[in-house]
């Protein structure tokens, strides 16, 4: 990769790093007011990240949670059988911590499978527990390099001059680096495109006001801040040439789970003749969900909706429904951006072959 | 009226009320942490209360610029023939405050008329300050009446068990009394009809959040708070049956402004086939306007966007897009509600014919 296409994207600050046998955590809750990296030492403290969004973003989170099993073979003194136990442990802990984003099981067993392998080839703990590290690593170095894929394939279907429309955050602070959906727009800002990137706040914890408007403007690219509400107005007024989002899950007829709300942009985006693509890893698609009804949707706290802004913005013991996400069923996404290449309908043989490449 | 009828509506708080020659108005801005009424004695307290959102709703924005102009006379010491160029300059001077809502220019309007009138009647200058101050609460006690029968118009589209959803507040607090598109929820409360009410939070100023959520719970009508993004979803769930939302001005052609978001939440219910209605006063419908595009749409600052709720939210400096009102073409548009009855398409002639009868 060129020295071109890394430094807008480096310009963004890593939110998953490994230093000192610890991980150092950026802590997005505080973002953009305050940059401060948390130590994190056990799976404990990394499901308790996972769970209160300090870190977030499908393969931050999958990132995040690998290297939570390592720190849980911190000093561990049994046999490599004996850690492939305790790894089988702390991964299926650590899958409590969301149940939308399949990222991180997809992380977990991954770690678990090379637990496994390492203790049937027979190597001393310590090796094992060394080759763990590694494994974490990798999945955060294979992020990197699968996102600037995503992003060069993506960048296909934009050109200069068009008005991009996205919700939540998939950016750099949610991977390892580029991010997914918006992974094309460093790249196009390497190489001289013009994209004007409207960035919805994204109600209720605020990632694309908090994060995306943040890390797209630290990087120097055209980004407007709207509400989640403006999007149809700004559609309607010819802005928006295309959509992209990132997404948590992708069930095996295309059905897209992501950040709520995503829905109703794909439904406004087909309603102007807009294209609706998402972007993400191949670790993001589940051949084993079926459809989307399947993907189980995460309910928060009412408090996000109710004192999201550091004051109560609404009644006392006012009911509040709170789905963190929601499904975009297929035939609203005109594309589906992997690191491998990208898929339009039909989904369902389209995805399958993508695994068999 | 009978007295079933009136009791849900009257535990909303009252907005606007005249009370020792001066206007007391209720603080929205402050609901619903705190209940604060302020004393407003000149037109410019006026101006500024309406430009600062302190009121808001475009019957409540009518109601309180007529009392502005009859603040404007207290002490008034010329002829009759003077004061009515008084009115004039007042009326002149408020209308300036927000572009939107027309009810504010309809309101002044008459007070216009009504200062000419009794000028060329030839009644004393202090008989006629007195009959300004009538013209007043005229306007404030037709707005009551008014919304309580569109409330009644609006209740025969809605049975018993529907879930409806509603977007910013349309509500007692943005009228006289009772609201628009809230109207009927008061009513079927009353009349033991249940509806589940899913109320929009309506970024930036979240009126659904802090007026809507507010005033409904307090009478004891089921509301469910939602974020704007989760209409959708609440959509595709099957838990709406109807959509109803007041509105700032009706075109001619049926085209309808109304606060952001409200033209997603129409395009969304299009997509679900769910009836999308909007309250409103005949004063809100203007003829002279032909179509949604020759209705201004306010821009305010982008602060409501990036710090609106105590601290800041999104990065400094971040290019903000922050229109307060959008247009909902006409053909989204199941039905317009006035007290005059119910409208359907074609608009042009149906709103016409009302004015007729």
């Amino acid at each position: 990769m060129s020295e071109h296409t890394t430094s807008a994207a480096s310009k963004v600050l890593q939110s998953v790093r490994w230093a000192d046998e610890a991980l150092d955590l950026l802590d997005q809750r505080l973002l953009p007011e305050q940059t401060v990296y948390l130590k994190l030492k056990t799976p404990e403290d990394v499901w308790e990240a996972i769970r209160e969004l300090k870190v977030r973003g499908a393969p931050a989170i999958g990132i995040a949670a690998a290297y939570g099993v390592v720190l849980g073979t911190a000093g561990f003194a049994g046999t490599a059988e004996e850690l492939a136990a305790e790894v089988r442990r702390h991964a299926e802990y650590l899958a409590t911590s969301r149940p939308t984003a399949v990222n991180l099981f997809w992380a977990l067993d991954r770690m678990k499978a090379r637990a496994q392998a390492l203790a049937e080839s027979g190597v001393p703990t310590e090796e094992a527990i060394a080759a763990l590290l590694d494994e974490a690593k990798r999945i955060q170095a294979e992020d990197e390099e699968t996102n600037r894929r995503i992003g060069e394939h993506a960048l296909t279907l934009f050109q200069d001059g068009m008005g991009v429309l996205t919700h939540c955050n998939a950016g750099g602070l949610a991977t390892s680096k580029y991010g997914t959906a918006l992974a094309p727009f460093y790249l196009a800002l390497e190489q001289g495109i013009h994209l004007k990137v409207f960035a919805d706040e994204t109600r209720p914890v605020l990632q694309g006001a908090r994060l995306t408007a943040f890390e797209l403007q630290q990087a120097g690219v055209d980004v407007t801040l709207i509400t989640d509400n403006m999007a149809g107005h700004v559609m309607s007024k010819g802005w928006v040439q295309a959509v992209i989002v990132g997404t948590d899950r992708v069930a095996a007829n295309g059905d897209v789970a992501n950040k709520i709300g995503t829905y109703g942009v794909a439904v406004l985006a087909k309603a102007h003749n807009i294209p609706f693509y998402v972007a993400c890893p191949m670790s993001t698609i589940d051949l084993s969900t079926p459809t989307g009804a399947d993907i189980p949707i995460e309910e928060r706290h009412p408090d996000e909706v109710t004192q999201g802004f550091g004051r109560r913005t609404a009644p006392e013991g006012v009911a509040v429904y709170n789905p963190a996400f929601d499904v975009t069923p297929s035939d609203l996404v005109t594309a589906i951006i992997t690191e491998k290449g990208i898929v339009r309908a039909p989904y369902d043989t389209g995805l399958r072959k993508l695994f068999e490449n």
